[in-house]
């Protein structure tokens, strides 16, 4: 080993966000700042330069931002994320000779000591060293500081002051030396998505079930008369399950029954008939030409149509016939139907992507949803993901996304966590999540710490569900219109992006197939239902004031800014969110359990959110349009499950006394 | 982007260890077992091989070794490190078909379905594709096991036996189909040291001020002389600060003083004269001769000689008439001297690393270290490394150990933290810490978390001192004889290497320059001290007995294997540590306030330890010799400073109840 040539002293290092050393992009929304952290540092004493440097991934010129030193090494800088697509960010940071010498002197100068000439005399050598590389005029104006810092008329004050200035340093600044400078040797990734890859609230349904009458198909057109009801409650992601032609054999009955009745509607998730596959639309729905109809009247209302990607054939789809070498055959000429052990779906064969002919299969599962992205849509809900390679995934969406840079992927994922997180990273826009399943407060508390507050918020954006049509919770079976309502609230104000399966949410149905299952009692999944959405009892109020909380407090519109505040009672979740000039502070109680009236002591964390602790606050009900004024930290609250579980507040103060830290909200 | 070529599914991530993405070693001590732990999975729900290689950096053969799964998609494998030097290691992972038919198998089995003949017959179709790749006899066997399973002849029961069979797996994992192994990108290297580098016992002392009498300047022959008594107390490392001769252009007098007194003997760490430099030895203190004596005599006792590599210059060093282009020459033609504010060495120039001769200047110091190295010292305690290039000390400790794995460098940073990590990370054997302003136990417990139970322990071995020549603490100060005797048992028993600054520490010299001063009043550093070693009070026989308890139990010689435990009482701190084995179980408890007796309940974590918490255990006292009876997980405890301010327990019960989880001493 030869001693290193160079004089590369600084380390740049611990990068944030930096998703598996680089190997994947982080996230951000359009129009957010992307803040970068960093450790940088050198041996010794003297002061470092460091700039953040970013750019589009397609275009060629490096923007360069200033980093501020904020503590114990760690560094930030930040640049708006403009445009949709890739960007590409480095750091670059040297040791500053002038910085370090203009510090060195304030130091001196402080220490009251005299004997400065000999530094003055050195830092003009440092400007002029800069002359060299300056262009005329102001090469011509350092040249005549350099001179002023030698000079023997000027006194040791005036000279002080020059080299004090703002005016030099900004001059150093621009033609500083960056000989001995580090670059970062990883260029790293941002990928930027619209707002509603940020904020989504969605809404699934059956569409076969929208008919007015019972006993009847529904079609697109009744979904269209189902709109204003939908839009009213405040969703605008409208999702379907599959809506392509269902297999005949070994169709599943009611409630997964392997032999169906004569009749019976199949499972939608039964991809593939004589009609055609993942391209055609069930006839009993419309055609193509309801669908765009649908589409178009669905956007008058705010509302975009999500479809259900799910790459798997029912034993009568055309590609069974066409492209057997695409599915795995056993010694016995059958395929294996899926499995999930103790799930089997006898009316489904999965498609084998590892066939050698993986790249015929691959395109045209690709020109799948290039067909329905053509249609207009944007926004896959992805089925089970993690039972296909990573890698087609990844493949998929960044094919989809160079062109379709809007496009929205939900990863339909319930695995392992590792899992999870992994196809997130790999391009996945939204996630499904374990909130389902999360129900106490501990529960709770510790899922959202890791969502929100380790690396995992840069690049896995969660959706949370209180219910989907394969699960219903325990806790809704048994804590009746309380527990709907304060899932809801949970699902609404934790995450900002949220979804409910309706009708049957609003409706609290709330039946399992059998005692220990989370299965519905009679599943729409596998029949035609009939909801009566005009029933008295129907949770449609409550969800469209929930939801027009989200839609008018921006800060209930993103995650990082989540904050578990103290309660006394274990029954008692209540948390915060804050927007960073802390115009917008939400506080939000939910009483967890269903049964009993709930009362006990919430921290208001008054000084935290930059307000004053010794004055009064004003706590505005959201959900009941009344004001209270709170008094100090803590405030006393009381919820009964039988009127309203749960309160969101915003709260507000006359005279705010100043910003809270800025890493609260990072 | 083309769909992907290849078949690779299975993602590795999640390596540990791997310290800043592989960039730098983590490290071992040589007979250890070196434990590496991967999140390993792919998509579905298929049986995954993993296999942990590894091999001498020097050498070209790797070995696998099988890894196990242990949770949550996490994979543990391990090996002994055997030799000195360093080891790379990777892993290696795919999707295994056979054992993924096997697990099928078993589960259809276990759930008595009868249709399994298909399956059997495709088991077949497994083996006989493994047969193509193994060996005369092996393939012959694989081939006849594989007809077995499409016998129409064999009987259910027995092809399922021998799919289930040890000798068919062993086989099929012999020859397994690695056609879609990933390999993980990064070859991961660990550093093994010696023994000493994890565990070791310092006593520094400076061998001028060893004479017998007051008045005379000590010599090597002195310190031969204070051999005995440093070897009775237990200490394995003498460290002397430098040895060589000390420059008298500004040489320091008593208590720092700018201006010397006629005749004082200067600071040892201004280093240089006209008689020699780096490699040369202060006259005062005898001549080479006298040091390889003194290392002769070291060994006999068990105790290494470690030198002080301080690589500064006193103003009449040799380097700088000789080599003035190594200094950074101001426009007035002196050199600055060393500063760090408010520090000021008036009589130390520092050498300019980044000076355009400096690859002449890099070797130069090696050869310094080489010198040494050659004189038979491998224990070097570096000076204030965080002042010179990182890149610096990367090179010379991998050009040092390339030859000499044996050497130890201990990094005397007293920096900021990342600077710190920074220095072991490139490869300093063993660091100062901040153990020496950690004086309360929520410092304490907070610190050593961060040591012992992070990413910290894979690349920072902490050496815990009490006191040093630049600090004595104001807890030793102001807390008399009972401070010593906790600062010691907590440095002694936290950290697996430690050391004191003597004889002050074990008379303990507790006044200050001057009030809120870290320095000693009248400081060795400035002057020849005279210390009465056999006064009544020296603290020698209470340090012989922490030093022995450390020798004779091996728990007490790692770091890893460090638990706090749970009082009631904020001035007492119990902490434990226990081999994995659980064959050597060690309680300590100190009472943190030197001025007041304290009492509190101690949790004893009985079943954590394998121990049956319902019967009694057995705790020995080793620094009295005493036993007592212990029942259940909390013990009451009363600790007087005036007697003893500390315990330490070995722990015994008659029977074991089993084994504490593996991950708990990792």
């Amino acid at each position: 080993m030869q001693p290193i040539e160079g004089n590369e002293r600084v380390v740049i290092e611990g990068v944030s966000p930096e998703i598996d050393g680089g190997l994947f992009p982080a996230k951000s929304i359009i129009g957010d700042e992307v803040t970068v952290e960093a450790d940088i540092f050198a041996d010794g004493h003297e002061v470092i330069s460091a700039y953040l440097l970013y750019r589009r991934a397609n275009e060629a010129i490096w923007t360069e931002t200033l980093m501020q030193f904020l503590a114990n090494d760690r560094w930030q800088g930040s640049f708006t994320a403009s445009d949709l697509g890739n960007y590409l960010y480095i750091i670059t940071a040297w040791v500053d000779q002038f910085k370090t010498w203009r510090q060195d002197l304030k130091r001196r100068v402080e220490a009251k000591q005299k004997d400065i000439e000999i530094n003055l005399f050195i830092g003009a050598g440092i400007i002029r060293e800069v002359v060299k590389r300056a262009s005329g005029a102001d090469g011509k104006q350092l040249s005549n500081w350099a001179e002023v810092l030698r000079s023997n008329t000027t006194s040791q004050k005036d000279k002080v002051k020059l080299a004090m200035s703002d005016e030099l340093s900004k001059l150093m600044e621009k033609y500083a030396d960056r000989s001995s400078a580090v670059t970062y040797p990883k260029k790293l990734v941002i990928s930027v998505d619209r707002k509603k890859a940020g904020f989504s609230t969605w809404y699934e349904m059956f569409p076969r079930s929208a008919a007015d009458k019972p006993g009847r198909h529904g079609t697109f057109r009744d979904c269209e008369a189902r709109l204003p009801y939908i839009a009213e409650m405040g969703f605008d992601v409208l999702y379907f399950p599959p809506v392509h032609p269902i297999g005949s054999t070994n169709r599943k009955g009611k409630n997964n029954a392997v032999i169906t009745r004569q009749g019976g509607p199949g499972t939608p998730w039964a991809i593939g008939a004589e009609e055609g596959g993942h391209k055609e639309i069930n006839s009993q729905l419309g055609t193509l030409e309801d669908f765009h109809h649908l589409s178009a009247t669905a956007q008058e209302y705010g509302i975009e149509i999500a479809l259900d990607i799910a790459f798997q054939c029912s034993p009568d789809h055309p590609y069974v016939k066409e492209h057997p070498e695409w599915f795995l055959w056993r010694p016995d000429g059958t395929v294996q139907y899926s499995e999930n052990p103790p799930k089997k779906y006898q009316d489904i064969y999965p498609l084998n992507f590892e066939t050698e002919n993986r790249q015929e299969l691959w395109e045209e599962l690709k020109s799948v949803v290039l067909f329905w992205v053509e249609q207009g849509v944007r926004i896959f809900r992805v089925d089970n993901p993690h039972t296909k390679p990573f890698r087609f995934w990844e493949w998929l969406i960044s094919e989809v996304k160079r062109d379709y840079p809007d496009a929205i992927f939900l990863a339909e994922a319930f695995t392992r966590p590792k899992i999870m997180y992994r196809l997130a990273k790999l391009g996945f826009t939204q996630s499904y999540t374990y909130f389902t399943w999360r129900n106490t407060k501990s529960e709770l508390t510790e899922y959202l710490t890791e969502l929100t507050k380790t690396e995992v918020k840069y690049f896995f954006r969660p959706n949370f569900w209180p219910n989907t049509p394969d699960i219903l919770h325990e806790y809704l079976q048994t804590g009746g219109r309380p527990a709907f309502m304060a899932r809801l609230v949970l699902a609404a104000t934790l995450s900002s992006s949220y979804g409910i399966y309706g009708p049957a949410f609003e409706l609290m149905e709330n039946l399992p197939r059998e005692k220990g299952s989370e299965e519905y009692l009679n599943s729409e999944k596998y029949e035609v239902k009939n909801w009566d959405i005009g029933r008295k009892d129907n949770l449609k109020d409550f969800i469209t004031r929930v939801n027009r909380t989200r839609r008018e407090n921006p800060t209930l519109q993103s995650n990082r800014n989540l904050w578990f505040n103290a309660t006394d009672n274990q029954n008692l979740i209540c948390y915060s969110k804050h927007t960073e000039d802390l115009s917008n502070i939400i506080l939000v109680i939910v009483n967890l359990n269903p049964h009993q009236k709930q009362s006990g002591w919430i921290n208001v964390p008054l000084a935290a959110w930059g307000l004053n602790s010794e004055r009064p606050c004003r706590a505005r009900d959201l959900l009941n349009d009344t004001i209270e004024t709170w008094q100090g930290e803590w405030n006393q609250m009381e919820l009964d499950p039988n009127t309203c579980p749960t309160r969101i507040f915003r709260i507000t103060q006359d005279t705010l006394r100043g910003k809270a830290p800025k890493t609260l909200n990072n």
